[in-house]
C-alpha cells in the first residue's frame, strides 16, 4: 500500500496548490512554509506516510523556489509514488545524518516560517537549534484559510461524503434502538459509513437520554430506553474528504417539551444556514443560530460554537464562533450545528455541512431535519 | 468509551511513575516535564483523549509539586476517569480562554522544560510566546530512558503480547501463500493478531520475493509465487503493550543460497541475543549481530539498526545501534532483528523481543527461528 489518498487530483493540481500556498506565505510576510505529515501535507502533495515516526518528513515551500520534500531514505520510494510527487523534489536523508541540517540548507537562516500545527515539537526544536535566527508561526495562526476555499472537485468529494452519511442515516433510523446499548448503535453507524464508502470513521456519537446533554459524549454502555431522545453525530473520510452530520431521533412518542426543544434547534439551524452568504462574517452564522435559541429561553444551554470547517479533515478552520470576523467566500465548507443541552435530562443537536455559493449557501446533507421517531 | 488504557495499573502506580519522572527531570537539570497526549501521557497517567485536536491537553510535572493536567473543559470528564486521575489535579480551560496562559501559571518563567517529542508545534510556539524566558528540549533528548525500564507488571503485559504474536505466527504458517496477494496474507495476519487479543495492529509486513529486500515495504498487490522467500513482520498493542516479531518463511523448497542467507541471519540474531546482559552498551548488541553478517560476506546488505525498544509503543528508545553507549539495565525490552536484503531478489529478517534479566536476556518470542516452509 502506498501512502497516497484516493482523491482524483493530478500532479498539476498539487503543483498549483503548492504554488498558491507559497504565494500566500509571501503575502503574509513569511519566508516559507514547513509542512509536516498530516492534512496539510495530504492536501498539498497527496502524500501520507504509512506511519508518522520520529524520523523527519517535511515539505519546504518557499516563494519562487521549487517545492522540496525532505524524507527518510527508507520512505522515499513511498513518497515518490504520491500523486503530487512529480511536482516536487525529494531530498532524502539516512539514519545517522542530521535531518535538521539537511532542512536548514533549504531555508533562509533569518526567515520567519509557517509550520504545521501538528508538526512534532522535537522537529521544531531541531530547526530552532540549527537555525537560531529563524522564527516560526503555526500555520493556523499564519494562514488560517490555507485550505478553507474548496475547488469544484473538492466540493464534489465533500458532497459525495455527505450523501454517503445521509444514506447511513436513512438506514440507522430503521434499526432497533430501545434495549440496545449506545455502543451497539455506534457500531452499526460505523459499519454503515464504511458500507457507503467511508475509508475512515472519525466519530459515531450516540448520546441517549442524559448522555445527549454532554456534547462531547461519544458512546457508552448505557442501554437506550423507550422515551429517550438520542443524538446521532457521525462522520469520517470518504475518498479523502470529510462528512459530519447530526440528527436527533426519539425512541417512541416525545413529550411536548422534547418537541419544543427540537423545534427550537431546528429553527436555529435553519437561521444559521440562512445567514450563510459571501461576505458575511463567520460570527454572523453563529449569532443567527444563537439568537433563535436565546429568544426561546434556552441560551445558557447552547454551550459550544455553531460550526467548524471541513475538508481533508473533519474539523478545521473556518470556525463559526463569536469573534471570528473572517468573511465567508464561495467554496468554503463548514458545519452549522446548534444544540440545546439540558443537564441530566437530554440534548438535541442538528447539523448539516453547508458550502458557500455565490448567492447564499447549499447544504451537503439532505435528510429530514424533522424529529424522526425510532423503535 | 473513556480514553483509558486497559492496562491493570492503579492510581498509585501512575503516581509513582509521575514522581519518578519529575525526579529524573530534576536530575537532568530541568524545571519540569510537559507531556502531550501520546505514549508518554498514557504511561504516566493512563489517559488517552479520544481524539487529539488543536485544543491543548498537557500534563505538567515539576519536581516537588503535584502533577497538573491542563485539559479542555469538554474533555475533563473523560480525563477524570483515567486510572491515574486520582494522582493528579485537573486544570480545565474553556474555548475563549488562552490555554498557554493557563499553563504558564504553572511554570517557572525562566525554566528549561522537557516536552513530549510529539507535542504539537503550535502548542510549543504558544508556550514560547507566552513565556519567552523558558527553553525546551524534547523528551527523547532530555530523558531518553524515561520509559525504558519496565516493571514486573509491564513485563508480564509485554510477554503476553509476544505470546499472542507467536500464536498468530503458528496460525499464519498454515494458510496458503502461493497464488495469494501479499495484502491478503497481511489481512489474515491482522485478523489473527486481533483474534489473539490485540486491540491495535500497527504493521503487518508481508515482503515476498524482491519486495522482501525492501525493509520498509509493507504489503502490496504482488501475488506470492512458489519459490518465494517471504518476510513476515507484524505487531501492535495488546492490553496497552506492544508486540513486534519477524519470521521469514519460504514457499516450497528453498535454494542452497536461500538456506545459507537464512542461516546467517539466524546466527546473527542468536549472537545479538547472547550479547544482551546488564551493563553491556546497546551498540554491543548491534555489533554482535552485525559481525556475524559481515563475516559471512553480507555486511553491505544489513542496512538498518539491529533493534529498538518497545513498551506502550512498538518503537521507542533504547535503540540497538552503533554509537549508542547507553548501558542495558534489567527490565529494558527491545527487538533484536538483523536482516539481509539482496536488492531485486529477496530478504531475510528474524526478530524477537528480548528483555534484559539479571544475568542475560530473555526472549518474549518463542516460535521456531528455523526456516518454515509454507504452501
Amino acid at each position: 500500500m502506498t501512502g497516497t489518498t484516493p482523491a482524483p487530483f493530478t500532479a498539476d493540481d498539487y503543483g498549483a496548490r503548492m504554488e498558491r500556498a507559497a504565494r500566500s506565505a509571501a503575502d503574509a510576510g513569511l519566508a516559507g512554509l514547513l509542512v509536516a505529515p498530516g492534512p496539510d501535507l495530504v492536501w498539498l502533495t497527496g502524500y501520507a506516510p504509512t506511519a508518522v515516526t520520529e524520523r523527519l518528513t517535511l515539505l519546504v515551500l518557499a516563494p519562487g523556489r521549487d517545492p522540496v520534500l525532505v524524507v527518510p531514505t527508507l520512505e522515499a520510494p513511498d513518497a515518490g509514488q504520491a500523486a503530487g510527487a512529480p511536482a516536487l523534489t525529494l531530498r532524502d536523508w539516512t539514519d545517522g545524518q542530521d535531518p535538521y541540517a539537511v532542512t536548514a540548507g533549504l531555508l533562509d537562516a533569518r526567515g520567519r516560517f509557517g509550520v504545521s500545527d501538528n508538526a512534532w515539537a522535537m522537529h521544531l526544536l531541531g530547526l530552532q537549534r540549527t537555525l537560531p535566527g529563524t522564527s516560526y508561526a503555526s500555520l493556523t495562526d499564519a494562514l488560517p484559510m490555507l485550505r478553507a476555499v474548496k475547488d469544484a472537485a473538492e466540493l464534489d468529494l465533500l458532497a459525495a461524503a455527505g450523501a454517503a452519511a445521509d444514506q447511513a442515516f436513512e438506514e440507522i433510523r430503521t434499526v432497533p434502538f430501545a434495549g440496545r446499548r449506545e455502543s451497539d448503535v455506534g457500531h452499526d453507524l460505523a459499519a454503515l459509513l464504511r458500507r457507503f464508502g467511508h475509508s475512515q470513521v472519525d466519530f459515531t456519537i450516540v448520546g441517549s437520554g442524559p448522555n445527549g446533554a454532554n456534547p462531547h459524549h461519544e458512546v457508552g454502555d448505557r442501554v437506550i430506553q423507550d422515551g429517550d431522545m438520542v443524538v446521532l453525530d457521525f462522520g469520517g473520510l470518504k475518498d479523502g474528504y470529510g462528512s459530519d452530520t447530526t440528527r436527533t431521533v426519539h425512541v417512541g412518542e416525545p413529550t411536548d417539551e422534547e418537541r419544543r426543544v427540537h423545534d427550537v434547534v431546528r429553527a436555529a439551524q435553519e437561521a444559521g444556514f440562512r445567514a450563510v452568504r459571501p461576505g458575511a462574517a463567520c460570527q454572523e452564522v453563529d449569532r443567527a443560530a444563537r439568537a433563535v435559541i436565546a429568544d426561546a429561553g434556552y441560551g445558557p444551554y447552547f454551550i459550544h460554537r455553531t460550526g467548524h470547517g471541513i475538508g481533508v479533515t473533519t474539523h478545521e478552520p473556518p470556525y463559526m464562533i463569536e469573534g471570528e470576523e473572517q468573511p465567508l467566500v464561495p467554496g468554503m465548507c463548514f458545519s452549522v450545528e446548534p444544540g440545546i443541552y439540558l443537564p441530566g435530562r437530554f440534548g438535541v443537536r442538528i447539523e448539516d455541512i453547508v458550502t458557500v455559493t455565490r448567492d447564499g449557501g447549499r447544504r451537503l446533507n439532505n435528510t429530514t431535519r424533522e424529529m424522526v421517531i425510532v423503535g
